[in-house]
């Protein structure tokens, strides 16, 4: 076997489908966010950045940064260890109380990153209750599929959003064998909204326990930032509610919130939490900062609202399709690879506009997209600027228009 | 099934057999490592940090802090987004040359953390090469074990350290069936070393792929702190090399390098890798700083010898038995995790100094153990009051003495 050879092709195979991956090596400017410098192999330019999911710009924010400094400056730069040997910082402590507080739990447990909460957590749970069986939303993000996986116990997948294809599929079971319904609750990519309430109704009525992803809610959405269950007074029927601090809220990391004695089980058992340096004290203050601000400032949700619906009236207007949702995210459908990456690289290179083009297997094939993500920091001229580059390029590559 | 009941069984039976885990809640103080200041509930103490896997004090070095400082400053607080969706920045691309350039690789790509690296890196080339066979040593870490079984690929665990075992098994397998060798290069328990140059032997007469986890060797060993097999001049011959960000070079994340196609074969397959958000700017600037320093400054791996083996010289004086080993680690054996704890607790309350105790399932019951990490920071005084103390528990709590 020629190993390189072999790497190769399939390299080569991902080039002809056209969905080989192209990172745009960026700059962000601190202050000046959507804008970044966008770095070439001949020179360098200044873009505006339309597809992060720095949703707030909370990772610009003042006081985001300056307790990142100052936590540099008192603990310095990494935590020194897993938590368990060393690496355990009191902003570590503060946050977790924090992360529960927001959500209403008992507790709180800080991982790496969101993906690996979800599969730590997952697997941990369904493989460390015996006979445990989870039901799983079928469009789950790959973390969440990766750690179910992982932990080899029985999976049903119910369709989509679907509470009453979620009820037969529990009917099937064994009353007595433990149960876990995992979902989301803003799905990242059609931006649809989970029917929460609905969910944890069948789940109940089975003595499921419920796992919520809420990656893409929190910060966004309810009173105090909590996500989309915060909004709908649901938290507290969440066994667990699993969240990110590298979306809304700016910086890196991930967690999980739920009942003293389930964050302890997951603490202790998980190889994904317990075999794994803690994340930066810098990092854990950050957050803090940024989750405090976040829990009594309304005032970035409300202009974020605001920015997502006049960019779709603007888009309704020029006959540029997207797809309808209830979230913050602006799906304009292509529905082929090629052509999205083009269109991808006509709007930075002409129009100094970055949007990632979102191909398999982030999506399903034939539902290539742009995926755009308006902030509270792009502007209304911001807003005509892709609005106009959009509608120009649908002209020219003869990409039907609305009426 | 009442879930709560279940989690705080669960949660019993680990105080039962004294292994429950507390984490020591600290403030490292940067600027005074291995000095922390120890929360607990009845108030603050200050510490001496003795089993810290920031093993050279990195974390506290200016010019790290000055790196993550400059880029909080220009460029925010978090990436944005996962490396293909406006998260790409340009410290990663500069510190993943740099990685390269420290192994001698064509290539290198980063992760959340070392944790990640080793999963996603094992897990992808294990079941994306068909037929692939896993040859694992059998003291290899949880995030190769768990990357491994993830694969769900064929796997043949070789005896520790053994080329003749691991000869034997290649020897069994079909001579075109795709091949990997997986091991460390320092064993972070017991100290111990591989022997890189025989293990590559067999795997090259077998034409199977090496892939080495250096985390407890990257920084600290060879000229310019490429790791073991950089001292030895081995680099070369291994497929990957796998390291992380968290330990020597004082932050957080983790990295492999190997050739452009093997890293672009990972980077556009690895679930693990392409959908969750990239390191942080300002976690890149300074660990590219770190790396950095330590390719061309040989005096952090000088010093940190030489506290090593004082140390151990000393604890062979007052007769604390400590485990023979050709690395940095100094394991000083209890072999019973109630002891260990109580040891532990000992040092903290009465000494002030901070050494975790070690328990299964992160060792063998019966091997529980203090694991000692000196760095260049701890002066005399810091090794003597360790000893001292060392000495007096042995002898309160009836630990035999060497003569
Ligand atoms: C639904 C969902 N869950 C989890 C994650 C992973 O979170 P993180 O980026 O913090 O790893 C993502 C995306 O990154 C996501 O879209
Ligand atoms: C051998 C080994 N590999 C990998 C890791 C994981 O590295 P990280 O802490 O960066 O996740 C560790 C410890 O944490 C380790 O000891």
């Amino acid at each position: 076997m020629n190993y390189e050879a072999y790497f190769k092709r399939q390299i080569e195979g991902l080039h002809r489908e056209g969905r080989y991956r192209v990172f745009a090596d960026l700059e962000r400017q601190a202050g000046a966010f959507p804008r970044a410098t966008h770095h070439r192999p001949d020179g360098t330019s200044d873009v505006t950045v339309w597809c992060s999911n720095d949703y707030l710009g909370m990772g610009q924010h003042p006081a985001v940064l300056s307790a990142m400094h100052e936590a540099i400056d008192s603990c310095g730069a990494g935590a020194g260890g897993t938590r368990n040997i060393a690496g355990t910082n009191h902003y570590h402590v503060l946050l977790e109380q924090e992360l529960a507080a927001l959500h209403g739990k008992e507790a709180g447990l800080l991982f790496a990153s969101g993906y690996v909460s979800n599969w730590a957590t997952l697997s941990t749970l369904a493989s460390r209750m015996p006979g445990c069986v989870i039901l799983s939303d079928e469009l789950n993000h790959a973390s969440m599929i990766e750690g179910i996986r992982h932990s080899r116990s029985e999976t049903r997948i119910f369709a989509h959003n679907d509470p009453r294809d979620l009820e037969r599929k529990l009917a099937d079971l064994d009353p007595h064998a433990p149960k876990l319904v995992a979902f989301e609750s803003v799905y990242s990519m059609d931006g649809d909204i989970a029917p929460i309430a609905e969910i944890c109704d069948v789940a109940d009525a089975h003595n499921a326990m419920t796992y919520l992803d809420e990656v893409h809610g929190v910060g966004l959405y309810g009173p105090n930032g909590g996500g989309v269950a915060d909004r709908e007074g649901l938290s507290h029927r969440l066994t667990v509610i699993e969240g990110t601090l590298a979306k809304a809220f700016g910086i890196v990391g991930g967690y999980i919130t739920g009942s003293a004695a389930l964050c302890d089980f997951v603490r202790s058992f998980a190889s994904g939490f317990i075999f794994s340096t803690a994340l930066p004290p810098a990092v854990a203050a950050g957050a803090l900062a940024s989750v405090r601000h976040l829990r009594s400032s309304s005032a970035e949700r409300e202009r974020h609202q605001d920015r997502v619906a006049r960019l779709r009236m603007r888009l309704d207007q020029v006959g540029v399709a997207h797809m309808a949702n209830p979230s913050h995210i602006v799906p304009v459908m292509v529905g082929d690879a090629a052509l999205c990456k083009q269109i991808s690289d006509e709007l930075i290179n002409r129009y100094g506009i970055y949007v990632q083009p979102i191909n398999y297997p982030t999506v399903p094939r034939g539902t290539e997209r742009l995926r755009i993500t308006p902030s509270p920091q792009h502007s209304d001229a911001d807003i005509e600027h892709l609005v106009q580059a959009l509608s120009e390029i649908w002209s020219r590559v003869g990409l039907a228009k609305a009426a």
